[in-house]
């Protein structure tokens, strides 16, 4: 009996494991990649200063590179988190997962255009497409939590349906945030990329305290309910 | 005596342990390298309206890159489902598994050919080449499938033989089908991506409808058999 | 007192569990991105007939990445079956582990090499430089054996001896062999490229062979020997 | 009660397990993307010779290759000995191991650089680049072992508080050398890269020493204080 009680979290957890094994590995892999655009500088006249000019001149790259590496790295976390509710799979949740890593894995795509465009006429267009991939992954994001609502039965028995609830208003409102700043983007390039940024410092600040209250909690945030 | 009863399901998954993980890294990668097809546009005269041109004239990409990550993404939910039915592993499993990651891998190949070649004269090669690639996925799968038979005696005891055998029938159907695509893709090029999108919605519905089967039973499709 | 005896292989465990997990990243990472070498041609006259023929002709292309693609699998097949002797991890073991990853992710330069040289006039450095990189790739293997020699004190209790040393053998004779081959390629391509892959048929042929023993006595190679 | 104690240390560790799988991968991905510095050479007349010749001319970007793929082994066979002292998981710690991904991620930018610009005019530039890149992880270590101050509660009972103090100061001493090899590195290429390369014998140095202590006590730096 006592030895049941200890295999249960072991086959519960069954469930998610190659699920969170293979999304991991995408949000790894995706993160990773961004440095292929880092691109070294092909210059005509090869000289140290040359070298240094073109360098420091590539600074969209490096910005967009580190925008893109914080976004996912934040997304990675509240995953974990949210993966740490869920007790059984089904077949929303499976795609809605699917479709959240497809748009992570296409942010490479508008990083190298910000990284290209940013400080010419074609800025707006640049940062616009970064704004629309975002919104796309926001869109997955309301999914997956439709597909974690707890009358839906996937949740492990004792997270709290006010954690679950307020998760989901966060991530409405992600989307009508990065719906706007997919529309100002058009009128400047430097607005819209600041309301990313400023929506990332959100994030990044929310992740940063529940991960503390984690820590000292010794539960919350990654608490696996295993142990009563 | 109850230690060894818990033991055993540990040890007896130590066997597929590294196989589920390695070929989730290289499903994980192969899914992931797809968007590095995504490619900034370079344009001649830079302005935010050709930039917008540029990136909506670059939907065949955007097309290929998603049948491309929906297709990667459906077989690793099926190989998923299918390497919890494994116990044992021997040499036809782990080279027919080494072939279905082969072809995998090389479908970022024909990826690229459809997005780039698609719409114009040579679409016809470009989807065929992309028929071709999946066609040798689903030979793959059927050796898969072949070294799966009950008779051979790799499987958990208590995998229902009608659950390979109806297995065992998709997979020969597929091939089948990519055969027939491969064939009328040289016909014309939007038949035969329409035939291969056709197929991933059945796949997809498939594995949808298995998953929410399984999620309601708590078992089915991802049950490991390891608790009675 | 049982409790114990439960507990110790998972904590033995724990010393090579994050190894296996950085290696199969790194051959999974390495075998995946073997795939971009599989360039989409560009035409100067796009027609149906013009493609195919392009891609025809790519065919070196082909056959390097799939020599690649099997050479890979067989080393993380065997690597797998070495890591499960192990019980404990030294300097020169995590080193030579280093040294081997080192040159299985460095395949991927002779690869695009032989797809893109091989049929012509530099064909025999293409080969004899990719010769020299499995050559580096099996100095790493005899390194690795050297550090699993019993008396070294990190193989779990029950390795037999006989099989260490037969393992021996084999990668000393294959340090050899390619020595040969690297010698020989420079007097002709096809030459060098043929005892290539004969021994990857040597290694497969083996390996199979060992698997099918391991399924059928549900030990052997892949044995942990954590169960008595 | 005794079963208890043997769930502790597993549900102790889910805190730490996907982050630590998380890095391993980006540590995974980013040593083997490193490959894809090493570029085939596209020669004007084709021939055996002019192959080999550009082949050998291309040496510093194996020896980049080489410097870079040891150096992210080596911070991850510290990483590896680092998390395992580590219980608990706060937000200080997840951002700055975020940082520590982003520099290493980054490495394989100024290891382009140097493998493309050492041996001209333009050096000393990609030199300093390159450690200025590494400057940034070992400013990334540093907020790392301040993450992990004994009095911040994350660590595991029993990691000696001594052990973590030395951790400190070497991370420190690091920072200052990589500040001080920076400047040098703008006087002379060459003599930036001997610094960087003899840091890298120090580190590796140290932890082969530390491994070979850990096998023989069995314990020690991967010691995971989960048996008394």
């Amino acid at each position: 009996l006592q030895v049941n009680k200890l295999a249960r979290p072991a086959s519960a957890h069954r469930q998610t494991a190659r699920i969170e094994a293979f999304s991991d590995g995408v949000f790894a892999i995706a993160i990773t990649l961004l440095a292929l655009d880092l691109r070294v500088p092909h210059l005509e006249h090869v000289t140290a200063g040359n070298l240094a000019h073109a360098i420091l001149h590539e600074w969209p790259a490096y910005f967009a590179f580190t925008l893109s590496f914080a976004t996912i790295l934040i997304m990675w976390i509240n995953h974990h988190a949210r993966m740490a509710w869920v007790q059984h799979v089904d077949g929303l949740l499976i795609f809605s997962n699917g479709l959240l890593l497809l748009t992570t894995t296409a942010l490479v795509f508008p990083t190298s255009l910000v990284g290209e465009y940013l400080t010419g006429p074609a800025g707006t267009t640049a940062v616009a497409t970064y704004a629309l991939v975002v919104l796309g992954a926001s869109a997955a994001w309301n999914v997956f939590m439709i597909a974690l609502q707890p009358e839906r039965g996937l949740l492990l028995p004792g997270v709290p349906p006010a954690a679950v609830a307020a998760t989901r208003r966060n991530v409405r409102f992600g989307f009508v945030f990065y719906a706007v700043t997919f529309g100002l983007s058009f009128v400047n390039a430097y607005l819209g990329l600041g309301l990313l940024v400023a929506m990332w410092c959100f994030w990044g600040a929310t992740a940063y305290g529940a991960l503390n209250v984690s820590a000292r909690t010794h539960d919350a945030l990654y608490n696996d309910l295993g142990e009563p």
